[in-house]
């Protein structure tokens, strides 16, 4: 039986040409970026190419706007802890919305714990969130605001030009965890407004243990892996150069192929959304159409994410309930629960992410399963 | 000409048996760790494995006391920082040999800038560390003693073990930095009292944007990077696959092939030793024996480093001048100086650090590189 994988929210293979492209720089075209001699100079190089690559995929006014991190967590940390002690004489007041990454999350609960203040802006049942609530919210002392992009779990894209509007009216930083949607769907940080911007490489086709932070000029986030001084000094350490080479690449061919493929996803997704939904008692999560094109997610009431999913398994299909980062502590989804969803309700949900393995042929089989699934444990369920 | 690579600690090429061990983490076997389907299963294992190499290559009692980081900074901050940190009921005191990687010290400046009191150690003029200093400046309210095994610039190995009693005697925690050891030289976590050691894998031909910790049970460093709680909470973030698998490997080879490895690179060591101290005026830093196998590192007085090395790169042959790390200041090394060396002379130092590529072959060669560009360059010289 073909294996279905339909998780690249949670891990995304290397696209093969990334692999071709960065490989070199593991073994022949190697040399530390500080080094003087020939092979250091190669490296420096490889290194401002591939800034370059992830400043034309966001819209940076500049490839120096960009410092390469070791993936989507570290710059979350530093991007909200970083500029929040940066400018504390401004305020000590910090925001984000409830449907944030646990990264970013945990970034602002340990502020709390340092004499910030710390608020969370609700969201609607579609995972949009409340704008008119953080216009309220916000005040003269309020330093970074973070909201994502689009959220891994529901698909739901963020008004995020309108709330860039609001926090800089107030003199804010705006913080966008774009892990889900970078190089998936077009981002301009210049045009929307965006101070800081995380990007994930693997979530994109690119190599793990490597991530970016976009840093609007001006904005001094305090580093906390102090060293050599490298990346301007926000992060210090030896470049990763395959991984920093993987991820310029990976943005490459996202940006080249960005509008061609998230087409052809949308088709499939748009069908197993119709198709699913057929199912009885049956609820697709998250905003219908301000969503990420390769995403579907659903739940069916009364039965566990963890049962459906190893279910799944067994037809040779991988999919995610909830967060892959949250799911071994197998407490309901936080993001489901701040949609005004009930606890039984959250804790049977399904999250479809499509990526170029997947193809039309293989829906009918999907949906089989899905539906074959859900009735077998909705038979056997107490509830 | 052929080219002659001697920066292997600067930068060192990933061994192809490592890539071809971890390759299939890119694509074929990628999977978050904290998926529950098969994919996640198989990552969680493969990670798993690596730990136990790692544990095994510096005698841990458990997998379970080495975390993965993205590097030997990152391990160095989490180490000293986050030990600091946490033991403040203790007290604020730490020291650092003077001759530290400057991830360490710029660490240890941190605390100092948050109440902590800061002490250097002082080094002989071979750099070895003042162990009847140590002794003298520990109190019971000092923390984080920060020693590294072996140092990069002038090949000098520690002794650990007597520092490490020292400290324990004080109730303080030794951190040692074992960047450019670990790999090269064997290391015993349990029997020479180590609390916290750093471990790079690129040094040991492993991946770049990789390294561990190895954390003694019952010590908790404060984390940095929050978020999915990865690594037993101390360093968050989707792990890098790749990275941690390809290092695991790199730590196995070198734990097979080390004694052997050894023997070959410092019998070629010692050549270039000699036939290098025939030129007039030409000293060797470091210790004689007691120093790195495949580490040779000289002054030639009142010429540049910066000058010798653009010269041997006309050679075709690629060394280093002082620390990669921190090559770029242009500022004479602050482990030279530290051994009671002028300025002058601390400028115009060369390092040959050996690896696998180097051959007894290439020896007349690069003799023959250093006597003319020495000849030269001092017949050019205003000094």
């Amino acid at each position: 039986m073909e294996k279905i994988y339909l998780d690249y929210a949670s891990a995304t293979p290397v696209d093969p040409r990334v692999l071709e492209f960065a490989k070199r720089f593991l073994m022949k075209d190697m040399g530390n970026a500080s080094s003087l001699h020939s092979a250091g100079l190669g490296t420096r190089k490889a290194i401002v190419e591939a800034r370059t690559r992830i400043a034309e995929l966001i819209n940076a006014e500049s490839e120096n706007d960009i410092i390469f991190t070791s993936g989507a967590t570290e710059s979350n940390n530093l991007a909200i802890k970083g500029t929040a002690m940066r400018n504390t004489r401004k305020g000590k007041k910090v925001m984000a919305s409830v449907i944030e990454h646990i990264s970013v999350l945990n970034s602002m609960k340990e502020l709390s714990k340092n004499g910030f203040e710390f608020g969370m802006l609700p969201v609607d049942s579609m995972g949009i969130i409340d704008l008119d609530q953080l216009k309220e919210r916000l005040t003269d002392d309020t330093t970074v605001v973070s909201i994502m992009y689009a959220n891994n779990e529901i698909g739901t894209i963020e008004p995020i030009k309108a709330a860039a509007k609001l926090i800089h009216e107030k003199g804010g930083f705006l913080h966008v965890d774009a892990t889900a949607a970078a190089g998936k769907i077009p981002i301009d940080v210049q045009n929307e407004g965006i101070d800081l911007l995380t990007i994930s490489s693997n979530d994109m086709y690119g190599p793990q243990g490597v991530g970016a932070l976009y840093i609007k000029p001006g904005i001094k986030p305090q580093p906390f892996i102090l060293g050599g001084g490298q990346e301007r000094g926000f992060r210090s350490g030896t470049e990763n150069l395959f991984g920093i080479a993987g991820m310029g690449e990976a943005a490459r061919l996202a940006k080249e192929e960005m509008a061609e493929e998230n087409g052809r996803l949308q088709k499939i997704r748009d069908q197993l959304i119709e198709q699913i939904l057929e199912i009885e008692n049956t609820n697709l999560t998250g905003h219908r159409t301000q969503r990420l094109p390769h995403h579907a997610s659903f739940t069916f009431g009364r039965i566990e994410g963890e049962s459906i999913l190893l279910n799944m398994n067994q037809y040779n299909i991988q999919i995610a309930t909830g967060s892959a980062c949250t799911s071994r502590t197998l407490e309901a989804s936080h993001v489901l629960l701040a949609l005004g969803l009930k606890h039984e309700e959250a804790h049977g949900s399904m999250i479809i992410s499509l990526g170029k393995s997947n193809s039309e042929e293989q829906i009918p089989h999907i949906v089989k399963a899905v539906r074959e699934t859900i009735e077998r444990l909705r038979a056997m369920s107490p509830l």
